[in-house]
């Protein structure tokens, strides 16, 4: 049997409630599975594949597009809550009975959303650049970070500034970054609709709006959770995941230097080190 | 050659500008020295074998008793910008040319000006529990803190309060600290004087105290470091080591779950790896 890459494995479908869903899946036969969880309009070809075969070598992973996105079915819903459920039917109709969540950004708010909906289901939570249910400064987001989210067509290079410091460091971690996303040549998916733009745009702006008492929910997530993000990202601001980790019962917050909203594409082996950690921990 | 362990080591004198200062050293004999800094009060006996003898096994480990400390000669100075002198004299007197540094509380402020004067010495910098000149919410410390540093005698029990959370689980993750700290048997250290204690708390109120432009001098520290902290340290509160991290050029940050300002003591075989990856790295 060939050991499968994020590069080589076949792009599968599931089925779930009428909607077919495109998905991914690699790594170790035994063990508890990552269900990654990707961020605004990224489709199942949008992960670091440093970050995705590294996790993979001790578990096994499973990447998918939501609902609308990409060769996805259904249609992308406009909040976060209905993203959840979505998430869970895909899990469920793979027969995960325990998963471990890494949900980056937008994501992240789905992964929340995920183990407060599904305590039992839920082992471990990593948290990449994102922030809690009425966090600070990202609804509305910055006017430079709007005017990008708003362009009808997402360029890869829009990941330098969205993604990266401005740094000279930092800029190049984001091109070696981009050049591995291009590792995988066939079976790629298509760029995610004008609706999936829509959609979650009015998701994560309604996610980032103060609702009833301030973090409140947070409390209620009592796995495990490991948070991370770069030291200055200009997408969901990282007091956000300071925020996280004060208000989480068992959070682990680790913040890296000169980086931003992808920190852990900028440093994806030591990402791998942190997380296989926390995952065995 | 028996392999000597944090337990075992003999205490060494070594002197410069004729005070004579108590040390210990162990772990492998090639590589960068690491160099222990040590909280308010503490000896070479405060450290934890767990984490001493872990970060031992990759590098030569340092642990010195400050000028008037213990066993050491000398009167312990009122200020940190004296006290970084002195642990420069022991660095060169050991004849060490380039070394890292750990600093815990008090000794992560003098490991930040042992840098900010040496920057050639320095090589990577570790910031266990502690702050900034002019941090927050430390000078004065609060009443119940106040109270238990001004003490005649200080009380092995005193860390489960000022190191440890108050839940089951940190509680009794101290107990297990303060048992291992007692695995040396002979050639221990005396208890710090009445005068350390209080050339040592008007020193930690200084620091505490804002002079001139807040953090400003945080951007001259150009070496990589690791600010670690419990995610609610009473002593110096952890959003210390957020603005640590936010103003350092080059720092990553982890923050432990359930723990306070000794995390590094309730998680040592994580925080030996976390370092360790930070030192390799």
């Amino acid at each position: 049997m060939t050991l499968q890459t994020y590069e080589t494995t076949p792009t599968r479908f599931v089925e779930a409630n009428g909607i077919r869903y495109a998905y991914r899946s690699l790594g170790k036969e035994s063990g508890t599975s990552l269900v990654f969880l990707i961020h605004f309009r990224g489709t199942l070809d949008n992960w670091d594949p440093a970050v995705v075969n590294g996790l993979a070598k001790d578990r096994p992973v499973v990447l998918f597009d939501n609902a609308g996105v990409a060769r996805s079915g259904g249609q992308t819903p406009d909040n976060v809550a209905q993203m959840a459920r979505h998430a869970l039917a895909v899990i469920q109709a793979l027969g995960l009975r325990q998963v471990d969540l890494l949900g980056f950004s937008l994501g992240g708010f789905v992964a929340q959303q995920v183990t407060l909906d599904r305590p039992d289901l839920v082992r471990r939570v990593i948290l990449a650049g994102t922030g809690p249910q009425g966090g600070e400064g990202f609804a509305p987001f910055s006017p430079e970070v709007q005017a990008i989210t708003e362009q009808e067509q997402s360029k890869p290079e829009n990941a330098l500034f969205l993604f990266f410091s401005p740094t000279q460091t930092s800029q190049a971690a984001g091109r070696a970054f981009l050049e591995r996303l291009g590792a995988r040549k066939e079976d790629r998916e298509p760029p995610s609709s004008v609706q999936v733009r829509d959609a979650q745009l009015a998701a994560i702006q309604a996610w980032g709006t103060p609702q009833g008492e301030r973090y409140a929910r947070l409390r209620e997530i009592k796995q495990p959770v490991l948070v991370v993000n770069g030291n200055q990202d200009i997408m969901i601001p990282t007091i956000n995941s300071y925020i996280l980790a004060q208000h989480l019962p068992n959070a682990q917050l680790i913040l890296y230097p000169d980086s931003g909203h992808g920190s852990l594409f900028q440093y994806p082996n030591l990402f791998v080190e942190h997380a296989s950690l926390f995952l065995h921990g």
